[in-house]
């Protein structure tokens, strides 16, 4: 059985952490898979999928390490042919993901309890945006 | 079909690698689907799941490249909020992803011959763990 | 049901990027799947799957922030025991990730217009590779 779904969000962009667990959930139960797999995947090469414990704390941390690791104002040659100074949004969202696949057991996922769905959006600028929500089972 | 198991682990913490190919294989055997997807879930904010070749050189290097990537010993958010000083390893738990998904075919993970599956724990003490174990196919 | 494929590549190492996207669209009409899940694999521990905006900008600066965070040329325990001198391709190709999976609506994956699926061979020499295509779904 194939359950299909949509998470309609809009973002602030420049590491914008939204906690997506609740809609996620809710899809679940609607579709009434038991067992299964859900995958979460974010349309798009400037968004990502991940977990985290989402308190305000380790978002802020996570858009620190993302400002060191692959910084915004640097050169890149994305900025250099296109313009539009998100070089930086590009290899963090590649570097993270655009999927996820969390196991679905007695109507749950199997998240742990300080283990949250996030949504990233690693753009320059705000944005509406898709996450397409697929649920394979019985 | 679905099927779904767990391995219960008990770890190091600090960049802790585990190879669980081995029990991965037994749970798929013991599934009887020959064909389709394994996903293999850490359930925790401070664990992820991998494939490495599985190797001591290797492992050392890994634990190495987190050390200089996202250190502890740094001030993050996390710990001044909480306490608990394992902000490093939350950060690089969510960067290297919780969720695996590996083919099977003909009863056998697609895995390369150099190439195990690996549960890491970025925790900062030893912990009891459980990885969930989800089988569809058919 | 599911649908077992292949794709064969002919790359040249060094971080070698490769457009796979076309490949999988033609699987995914073969297979008669129209909707559910494809998971595609990079069988080996020195290549990895994504996805990226595809374009000669983007893919070179993808190299460049591999070449600053996990650079070659400097000491690896792996190098050092097996003189293969591709510790910093294992330690890429394990930190991207092997393994990605797409949903499938309507027969179609639900990519992004600017966001492709990228074979990346990190290792340090021209190799054949194997990426295993499992489709899922009804």
């Amino acid at each position: 059985m194939v359950h299909s779904g949509t998470i309609r969000l809009r973002t602030n962009g420049h590491c914008d952490v939204i906690d997506i667990t609740g809609r996620l959930s809710e899809q679940i139960r609607a579709s009434g898979i038991r067992n299964g797999t859900v995958t979460i995947f974010a349309v798009g090469s400037t968004a990502a999928i991940g977990t985290i414990e989402f308190e305000s704390g380790l978002t802020a941390d996570f858009k620190t390490v993302w400002d060191r690791l692959i910084p915004k104002g640097i050169v890149y040659q994305h900025d250099q042919a296109w313009g539009d100074g998100n070089g930086h949004s590009h290899l963090r969202a590649s570097m993270l993901g655009p999927s996820l696949t969390i196991p679905i057991i007695d109507g749950r996922m199997t998240l742990g309890t300080w283990q949250q769905v996030m949504y990233v959006d690693f753009d320059n600028r705000p944005r509406s945006r898709e996450a397409v929500v697929q649920i394979l089972g019985e």
